[in-house]
């Protein structure tokens, strides 16, 4: 809903997620939760986001979205965009990082209720500024205006800012050191009105971050059913350079639809003591490592009911809205996902002394931390109306490492073992406008 | 205020109340606050909800109400509801669960500042699915649709939902457990357009819960003053099956009104600790007992200035809105409430090994817990007008058990003492809309 | 944005404001962060501040507006006017203490991005009660009626309230204790229309607080660069008479804008410690002392392009908004500030016996306090339109005391030094409608 008064615009909208996930197979006598068994069946509500979003003045965007999901009130987006030439345009505040592709899909799109595991390894809301562009194909139409950050689709587009810079899958509200990250991505879709139908909705581009974080706090991954299957050790910083790289694609060709991601992610882990001097307590590196990760994704889905698939807004538009007294249905989409992490051995190093009978785990435990994951799914979801989806997804994940074996004292072992498989059914019913 | 745009709608509405609290006889020299004396008088916002509501696509309601009030933020509603067949509407998300009826009422709505007892037994807000429908008196005239979950008066209703399952008093936002409560309630206004004017206005009803909670954490109890009276042992949970049975009824004749509502909760306490063993650590019920606390509440309010008394929507409605430069006063109720809650004997059991001096209680210490509470309360209430309430309640509250007694060395006794009698004037400035 | 209906209305607003803090020369080895080294260079959300506000039946006015930035969320205002009587309204709720005259511009109309520090020794936020009238001029023009509390500029006004109490700089959402704070403000404009165009626009006044806190927690104070400067030991509670006094004034003649402002504060700190006896654990000041601080600002600025500078509203209207392709540059205002506080000598007693060679501060420790702080300011504000505006500051704040010096062990002695010199540049971009 928006009132129009000349250069000003004002919309009140939301999206309100409620989310229930299933979890078979999970009472195998394990240690409860911590190895992936005795997990809970949870109704929850996963996005509970009422947004206030604008425009000033004629160029200057603004957002603010809050969210009151999962017992806690977080913020989203808080940012100004200043759009007075669209090849330059300058927003200043927090948003989404210009890094995972699909993570830049709103969450109101998304094809299965969780998004691969590339988007871990990015950034997810960072604060600063970004200069962005957008561009026309040459001779070609112009693409109408669009309120968000980030349009699709364009053209060309390009990003590039300089932010706190969060860890790995981090929203963060402040910066902990003088660091700053830069985060840049380019986006085409090329084929875009060129009359060649199968390729005019192919995009294509790659981002990046780089930056030198200090001391900074470890990230932990949760599986696609929302629980942590990562953690680092406690006196783990993340410190020193730090760069991703994101090969990013998606192509839609009438209702068929394809999402893939590749992320390549490389950091210094450290562990820290403090120590005292001259200069009062100072941490310090006791030792360190470089840890490089992996993922990818790809994500294909179908709408059976023929309308086109989209990667933008909030998604599919069915060509009639459900209404059971005149017999519309809306449209259905059927979908399938594989996706993969992997992280460094030498995260998973012994600095125990040599001859130690215990290990001692300063990066990540092994029995604490998986080694691998690799999750298949399928969903089915049903769009009501533009506003109105339920989504049904079946998603097996299967680990290495990841899970501790205990001794008929209860008493922690060195064995590592895998971490059980996640057999998750997971329903979503979403509002979203 | 709307904005109406064929079958979409979207409201902005909200609630503030200020409320301040005046305790006195509460300063005998007793142990401060513990024991209920040395209460804080206290301004402070009771309730603070911007409120987001609306419709999509004709037949899906939807809403987002948040609270900042008290401190902290909180979200209390977030839903979808399907409304496509009025017999049989599906919600889905998180709100109000229902089981009390008072709880039900709108909170801008209120006779008294505070609700009943009864309420501290039900849960609160939850979180699943519900199936709800609504029913016309046969032959009679078609209802008015509201954008409410629970609507009164309707002729006969009935709700029936699968929730994540809080604890007394509970406003959760996820499950710790596998198991789900069962919570369905049915209500009539079996005379409404009967012609009989008397009891026209006459709605009763049943409620209940069914579920089996798995070591989930403890509620607190709440005197009328917001002053905690009864808490738990820390190492207590709640384990094993769990029913409610709520008899309710309201009944308004033209300006008088009247709620009444009993209230019937078991449940199993365990004394729980951690083993450990081949399947790693595992909590473990070292006893248990089984609980049940009795409340019951009856409301009485009367409209001075002659206006209808109602239980729905956001309270009475003046003839005239308070204009002194017009000689118009708005409405004026006076009310009067008796109120009572129980908690079972064996809660309170002593599990001390024989002959040890000490107490160990295990699931309720009584020195920190009260046996039995006993309200009473008188109030003002002027609507300025529809939108504008100023509340002044007496309110005074007498209890068994729940104080402790020190010694001259300032030691804790055995001995279990009344806490004090809470005597508290409470208003209220409120706006809502 | 504003839906009229009749004597109601309801508004959303909002202001977000992305500030950048950078700290040169703060690399002087010595300890991190605690003696105003190794400052963190920093992107952060300073306000985001969704609103929500409007009137009722023609004469109740309301507000709600939280806040979602630094990381956390606060209510801020949530209040109902009464303003039947423009002589004498009453207001009740959640709002901003009449006490301080910077604290009372709005956030979006500073002419820096930090307050001065008087603003720190006032109440921030406060619960209660507050009657307040506005005159106009006998014989003059009526001013048109706004939505704030505080309206500027009136011939005449006075607030008078009875409130929680919140220490110094405190937003409270619950007394800690039954003694209430009385409040009080009289401000006047008294050329206003009388044909002195020098001096129409100069307005003062005087406020003050007087109350008896109880055992209420210590405050902290921050330098301009959101650091920091002033803890209170941990023992330490506000105990006893306090009050405050606060002259005031603000002068605007053309583009010409100045503020000015006085503090006096004085409060009694108590060393608290808990004894047990009959009563059960009551808190007993072992020794107490009364502590007097004083601060003063004067911010100075001139509008470059000419518009009227304004203390009230949202700021600055330049006469034609930013626009590069029509040659409009909005409006240009440079700013200058100085600004001090100081703290009672005595708050840093040392009471540890006679002859031991280890400090005790039980009230603060002035290795972790400073004893004087002076801050000067240069700006340049850029608005770009009403609703825009850019902010560029360079902070210098100068300190006496505040910090420890390290041995060669890493042991901290008994040395006071002055904290570092801290040297900021802070920009802003704010968006605020």
């Amino acid at each position: 809903v928006e009132s129009q008064d000349g250069d000003f615009s004002l919309s009140v909208r939301g999206t309100v997620q409620q989310d229930s996930d299933f979890f078979i197979d999970d009472n195998n006598g394990n240690p409860a939760n911590t190895n992936g068994d005795d997990l809970n069946n949870n109704f929850y509500m996963r996005r509970v986001r009422p947004t206030f979003t604008g425009t000033v003045w004629k160029y200057v965007d603004w957002r603010i979205m809050p969210d009151f999901a999962m017992g806690t009130t977080r913020l989203f987006d808080a940012y100004a965009d200043l759009r007075y030439f669209r090849a330059a345009s300058l927003a200043a505040g927090k948003f989404k990082a210009p890094v995972s592709l699909e993570r830049l899909q709103s969450a109101s799109a998304l094809t299965f209720t969780e998004r691969g595991f590339p988007t871990q390894l990015a950034p997810n809301h960072d604060i600063g500024f970004m200069l962005h562009g957008e561009f026309d194909r040459p001779g070609g139409p112009e693409t109408p205006r669009s309120y968000n950050l980030y349009q699709f689709p364009e053209f060309f587009a390009y990003q590039v800012g300089i932010f706190d810079g969060t860890v790995n899958n981090g929203n963060i509200d402040s910066a902990n050191n003088d660091s700053k990250q830069l985060e840049a991505r380019i986006f085409a879709h090329p084929f875009q009105s060129s009359g060649f139908e199968a390729v005019e909705g192919l995009g294509f581009g790659i981002a990046g971050s780089w930056g030198h974080p200090n001391d900074a706090s470890t990230p932990t991954y949760a599986t696609p059913g929302q629980q942590t299957m990562f953690r680092y050790a406690s006196a783990a910083r993340i410190d020193g350079t730090q760069y991703r790289v994101y090969p990013q694609m998606y192509w839609n060709w009438g209702p068929f639809g394809l999402i893939g991601e590749y992320a390549v992610s490389q950091q210094r882990v450290a562990n820290q003591t403090v120590t005292n001097g001259q200069v009062g307590p100072r941490t310090k590196n006791t030792s360190q490592i470089i840890e490089n990760d992996y993922a990818w994704n790809i994500t294909a889905s179908y709408v059976l009911t023929g309308e086109d698939n989209v990667f933008q807004g909030q998604g599919i538009r069915p060509r009639h809205a459900f209404n059971p007294f005149e017999g519309n249905w809306g449209a259905f989409q059927i979908a399938a996902r594989w996706s993969d992490i992997s992280f460094s051995d030498n995260v998973f190093t012994n600095v125990a002394k040599a001859g130690s009978k215990t290990p001692v785990y300063a990066y990540a435990d092994p029995r604490q931390a998986v080694q691998n994951a690799t999750n298949w799914s399928l969903g089915v979801n049903w769009w009501l109306n533009q506003n109105v989806k339920l989504m049904a997804d079946y998603s097996q994940t299967s680990f290495q490492g990841g899970a501790g074996v205990y001794n008929a004292k209860g008493q922690l072992t060195n064995e590592v073992a895998d971490r059980e498989t996640e057999k998750a059914f997971i329903s979503r019913v979403q509002v979203s406008f």
